[in-house]
């Protein structure tokens, strides 16, 4: 039974043409998996299908999984004999929009709806040419529900961007047996150089796992930029393979023997002491 | 009320002279505070009175608080009206033994006994040059209380070394509201170049505090090797001070007023989904 996994980031630009940006993810899928027969995973970034900006959420908004890109990607799936984790796009159920990431499985069912949890609402400095403001939790409802689901050998956990920054949710998948997270994201210009690596790596060397990052390509001409750098940290968070900033395909075989090594060699989970956090967190 | 400290670091040589060891250390913060007459906190590594060694704990251990080398950080203390985080010695009570750092005010009352909580147990390529074989718990009891002590307008947490491999104890801490950590530590050198940083980075981003770890010098003469490179991060995950290798003192304000500003920009704690993740926890 194979431990390894091959799979493929794909850091897509994105337009202002949602038919446009599917049908390009659609083909550089193919072409991916014309090239790499091996490939069993594609991953595509936050918001792939639309901009990601607060005022169009609303238009670009779909339903799950009746919506043109959620038929894309399963028929796609299906072809390819593939899974497909696929970023995120705009879900609309009756009057609610969520920030969704659905998964494929190869025969073109959805296997997992994650609704991101964490709403990025933040401001820093947004005086400032280099500062962000912005406020999904003025147009988009979170999700209440984890997603974990399974891939080949692997469970896998999901999270969209700002659910990234949360390390409970990380160690929730970790405890749920997950080998690997994999977090959808765009995360701005003003966090990324601070924060993007830190992060994925954290939670890499906290949870002893791979973690995978997919963002949008950099294009500096629209409203929010993505800082791109789509990125494999592996268990011992070494970053093992990352994007540069602009369009860019990685195709990369994972092998999952290294999470039992680290998990071996460094027994922290084994070593939580929760017994001492219990008691502390019910006197808080 | 000012919100700034300013605190020294003492990258200490540790030889098998414990008297001698002690004696520097006294010696070196008297000197800091002469230099320093603002200086308000010194901290000392982890195991700075004796070498860190397995069959060595034993014959080195003292009482909490009645050994010399406590009494002599309780006399420094007082002398130089300064709070001091003793680092850590092997602390004997009864037939046990622990990992213990003392807190000591300015008054020279101890504040604060931290336990180490993980004991550091690990077995990293023991057959090769450059790994580690270590096992605390074969003589070494662990202590079962979290260790919040109050520094001027601050609220500090402990931890001693491994304990900062745990980001459950970081967010108790966190919690409990510290705006900065402590960590006397002695990685090893296979640890320390591929955890080191990102260990203390990822706790001050995550928890929007300061993290401050104090290492003992490297001697590549020792059977334990320790990394050096004692650390101030700041909350936006900076590395504000770094030592090097050898015998260093570093001496820095700190000013807490950043630890308002992060959490103000990046309000993450108060976006967490406690309510998702008691729901899933108690599925486990």
């Amino acid at each position: 039974m194979s431990n390894k996994l091959t799979l493929a980031m794909l850091q897509l630009p994105v337009g202002r043409d949602v038919s446009a940006n599917v049908l390009r993810a659609v083909r550089s899928v193919k072409k991916l998996k014309a090239d790499n027969p091996k490939l069993q995973l594609a991953i595509l970034p936050e918001s792939f299908n639309a901009p990601y900006s607060q005022e169009d959420f609303p238009k670009f908004a779909e339903p799950v999984p009746e919506g043109p890109t959620c038929q894309a990607l399963s028929k796609l799936a299906r072809e390819l004999k593939i899974y497909i984790i696929g970023g995120s796009i705009v879900e609309r159920e009756g009057d609610k929009l969520y920030n969704t990431c659905t998964v494929w499985a190869a025969d073109g069912s959805l296997i997992g709806r994650h609704r991101k949890i964490h709403l990025f609402t933040m401001s820093i400095d947004p005086e400032n040419a280099g500062g962000v403001e912005f406020d999904e939790a003025a147009v988009l409802t979170a999700g209440s529900e984890v997603t974990v689901v399974q891939i080949g050998q692997q469970k896998v956990g999901i999270g969209i961007c700002h659910d990234k920054r949360f390390d409970e949710l990380a160690r929730i998948y970790r405890t749920m047996g997950c080998s690997m997270l994999v977090y959808p994201s765009a995360f701005c210009i003003c966090q990324g150089p601070m924060h993007w690596e830190l992060l994925q790596r954290a939670r890499a060397t906290d949870n002893q796992l791979f973690v995978v990052t997919c963002s949008p390509a950099r294009d500096n001409m629209s409203g929010y930029v993505a800082y791109g750098h789509s990125m494999i940290v592996n268990p011992w968070a070494q970053v093992q393979r990352e994007a540069g900033e602009g369009c860019e395909f990685i195709v990369e075989e994972i092998d999952f023997n290294m999470v039992e090594e680290v998990r071996r060699q460094i027994p922290i989970y084994k070593q939580r002491r929760t017994d001492v956090y219990s008691k502390v967190r019910s006197d808080l």
